[in-house]
């Protein structure tokens, strides 16, 4: 390429960074495209400061070096998303000057925690030319508060780590996990509004304090974080004045470098459920009967129907289901399902109490599920069998990697994509969504192997697009796919909650023109020079 | 004034605005100071369009029209919070044309949504020349989902007219307010991170969804709002992207026009209790005791220790209760409340649930106020006990004007101001608190009246500053003393979540310079001419 300079804030005005359609041509020594606007010597001048921060070893600058952060799930046929590098800081300060490099050669930073945020896109990145600000090794648990039930730690830190942390030092907490627990950690999970299974599920609402190096290199303590003796940091989500935490999650508007979170104490007793219906249409009555049970708290956690193909997506491969062409049939999921100890529909959930609470719950559960037909099922019912096991480890906040079998439904590719809109909780939202779903999927050649979720009064419905990617031409089909998913349910009103690198902008879109452009105002107020992770949620 | 325009921004620069250091002299026409930078032709100006939108008998332009938005309760010797005009629209169109006139003129607006934020500052405005944009003719309950437990509501709206319309559509769903619940409402007690007494207290954590005017005259919806059906957008707080709602929370970065909500659904049974202590160092044991019983949410509710001086403040004089001089001593309050029925500490919460359920949750609360001598009264012990009553009330989302009396304390001048710092729920954190507060009220004369309040992991220290408006050298010490406890307090690393307008600019610098800047950035970005509320949270 030219060492013509083009100017970034006129490609940003053009909507160039968030899509990258003025994408420019790479550098073959690199083998990948630069960041708009960016020289060549910008990025060589970038990654040569970084190195004289973290050390030569802590720096990827070259194509093959960046390899490890190159791998991803999801679909990107063309490469886009790839880094051009990484870099991977050891401590607050030398992210802080991490930044400032970054704005002085304007070379674009993707910031992730753990970097394993599978079917959302691993390390990869929402637009060309980005260098990884890889904070796995800032991975120290700060702090541990057994009073007050919360902890402090940095983005690196797993669920693995913070789970032996606490067993080591016999605090009887639970954590939280999403799936792949021992890989992912809190704060990319929270910062990427994740979820989990046990009460505390919904990761940001117990979040508490952020401490956030900004794009001018500065750092913000959130909430409570900068007041004098910040022991409440912990304890009091809110501070005073403008509650910022939220901007910095699904975001770029900073780099988090430390965040809280509140731990649930260990109850006394738990007890998980699991409820075996037999046909796609009973999704429809479970969400009507679990909506007022989820709402009252008489069910403390999500609950999650688990559908039958993505249950048997996590231990088969597809050719033991089926062996024919086109998308699975329901009937070949329940034959199969039932095999497996499985109905079309599991609907997962818990109680926690003393066994008194927990006795007088169930018998309301059980009033529920007996007027809809439901199988109720408990541990003892369940004895040897992995489904049952694997959400029953979950909904206690215990860490497992047996979702990472979803990858390979279709072969040793590795191909997965989450596509999750959202609804209200009511059962007359399901029947449209799954025509809709199945439609879209089918067209090309796609398996609905799905869940749906109630968080609280919502509606998740959770499709997991499976697909192998080492053939090409299917990785091209499954890009197509989601984006009509993104679209066809965006066209009905069901948005995603969260999507991958490769569908940023157009989930973006579902969100209104104004909800764009405040964010672009407060991008343009906090990083002018567009450093952190441009494209990031649509913003450039 | 002469005609000269100052330069609005290098007067914002030198933190003019934020202190009002260099208050332009008033128009005698107004009595009042004009914004800094304004031209009088400006604001005539503004009060003309602003009649033009809304119709001549929703503005007030003059000192007298003024008079009903400067009544406050908070100390204000000079005079130099009140407004210099006031403007109602009715509707959304309406408050986008007032916020373009504002632009035009330069006039800033001070948003208020029922406006009896009593303790707080009422109408009144952080800094001088402020119009008043009383949202309280938009009081229109747009929907209730009865299936969802969930509003969408209208600034106007109060608890007491949303309590009726769900009694008269026999929808079984609770509300949850804040004291002097009838004349206030739930848009502009969340925006204020105001909280209240039911399992729902948090007010902004069970809000859900906004539609916001912003500086420009645009509308932006947050969360799920701007989607193509946003059905969702009273179900999901987070949408996609940046979770956006927080900043328009004591903030002055939009106008918030519409609110949602999440409503409770009644419970099967309701139990309050009231555990009375003597010993003002009690305190420390009942913290302690609750911390974990709040935390896990055996007591769902908030845990509130009501010191005696504040019962008996809410239903009495304090001639009748003590007429020597200086600072009521803690004998006396203990002497008063022990004929009232009162502990020196009253702690106030309630059971939610099955009769079962409340059973079990009763007989370990019982049993941890047993190890620390707590004596634990129910509705059947307390039977005409007016204190009982009103918290009873409010734990069930009741609507009471009872705590009105506070203001008459030291007499009909009616004078009051929160002050409430924030620390970790630890038994540890209060000696050290009770200690200061009492010796910077008794400086100034004031009396220790008093509760202490577990959320969920914090404890805030509630203050009612009782004082004599109607006495000028009275209000003077009050003004003194509220400014000691901020800078007393804060020394300690004790801030406030909340304060009057009196007081903002204060207790921000309790927070920090970066968390200012950052806040001050975002104001730049999406109020350039800074018309929407200066002042607020420090906010210029």
């Amino acid at each position: 390429m030219s060492e013509v300079t083009l100017d970034r804030r006129s490609l940003i005005a053009a909507g160039a960074l968030g899509t990258a359609a003025l994408g420019i041509a790479g550098d073959s020594a690199f083998g990948k495209t630069l960041s708009p606007g960016q020289r060549k010597a910008d990025f060589a001048g970038a990654i040569k400061a970084f190195r004289a921060v973290v050390g030569d070893e802590w720096v990827a600058g070259d194509a093959s070096a960046v390899i490890p952060w190159t791998k991803t799930y999801i679909p990107d046929p063309g490469g886009r998303h790839a880094p051009v590098g990484a870099v991977c800081p050891e401590n607050v300060e030398q992210v802080q000057e991490i930044v400032r490099i970054a704005n002085r050669f304007k070379q674009p930073l993707w910031t992730v925690s753990t970097g394993k945020n599978m079917g959302y896109g691993m390390t990869s990145c929402a637009t060309p030319g980005q260098v990884v600000l890889d904070l796995k090794r800032m991975n120290r648990i700060i702090s541990v508060d057994a009073e007050l039930c919360t902890a402090l730690v940095e983005p690196g830190v797993t669920y693995q780590q913070l789970r032996d942390y606490l067993d080591e030092n016999n605090i009887p907490l639970w954590i939280d996990v999403p799936t792949v627990g021992p890989i992912v950690g809190p704060v990319g999970n929270t910062l990427d509004r994740g979820v989990g299974y046990t009460p505390y599920g919904e990761h940001f609402m117990v979040q508490c304090g952020m401490e956030v190096v900004m794009a001018d290199g500065e750092v913000l303590r959130t909430g409570m974080g900068s007041t004098k003796n910040p022991s409440a940091w912990q304890a009091f989500k809110w501070g005073y004045g403008p509650y910022l935490d939220g901007i910095f999650t699904q975001s770029n508007f900073g780099v988090v470098v430390k965040m809280g979170l509140w731990l649930m104490p260990a109850p006394p007793v738990y007890k998980p459920f699991v409820v075996r219906h037999k046909r796609m249409e009973d999704v429809a009555r479970i969400v009507d009967a679990m909506r007022p049970m989820r709402i009252s708290n008489i069910i403390p956690n999500v609950v999650l129907m688990m559908g039958a193909g993505y249950q048997l997506a996590m231990f088969n491969r597809r050719a033991d289901v089926w062996s024919g062409a086109g998308q699975v049939p329901d009937s070949a999921f329940a034959e199969a399902g039932a095999k497996a100890g499985l109905g079309m529909w599991n609907t997962y959930f818990a109680l926690y109490g003393t066994p008194v609470m927990i006795a007088e719950n169930e018998k309301i559960v059980r009033a529920a599920f007996a007027a809809i037909d439901g199988e109720v099922l408990t541990e003892e019912d369940m004895v040897g069998n992995p489904y049952f096991h694997h959400h029953a480890t979950l909904m206690r906040g215990g860490l497992s990697l047996e979702e990472v079998g979803l990858a390979r439904w279709k072969g040793a590719g590795g191909g997965l994509a989450w596509f999750a809109p959202v609804a209200p909780a009511k059962g007359s939202e399901t029947a449209g969504q799954i025509e809709l779903a199945k439609q879209i999927l089918g067209k090309y050649g796609f398996d609905y192997t799905v869940a749906f979720a109630i968080g609280s009064r919502e509606l998740h419905h959770i499709i997991a697009l499976l697909y192998d990617k080492s053939d090409p031409e299917e990785e091209k089909r499954a890009d197509q796919c989601y984006k009509d998913l993104v679209t066809g349910f965006g066209e009905r009103g069901w948005a995603s909650y969260r999507t991958g690198v490769h569908s940023m902008d157009l989930v973006a879109q579902q969100y209104g023109t104004k909800n764009r452009a405040v964010n672009a105002a407060i991008k343009q107020a906090l990083d002018p020079n567009h450093i952190l992770a441009p494209g990031k949620s649509g913003i450039a």
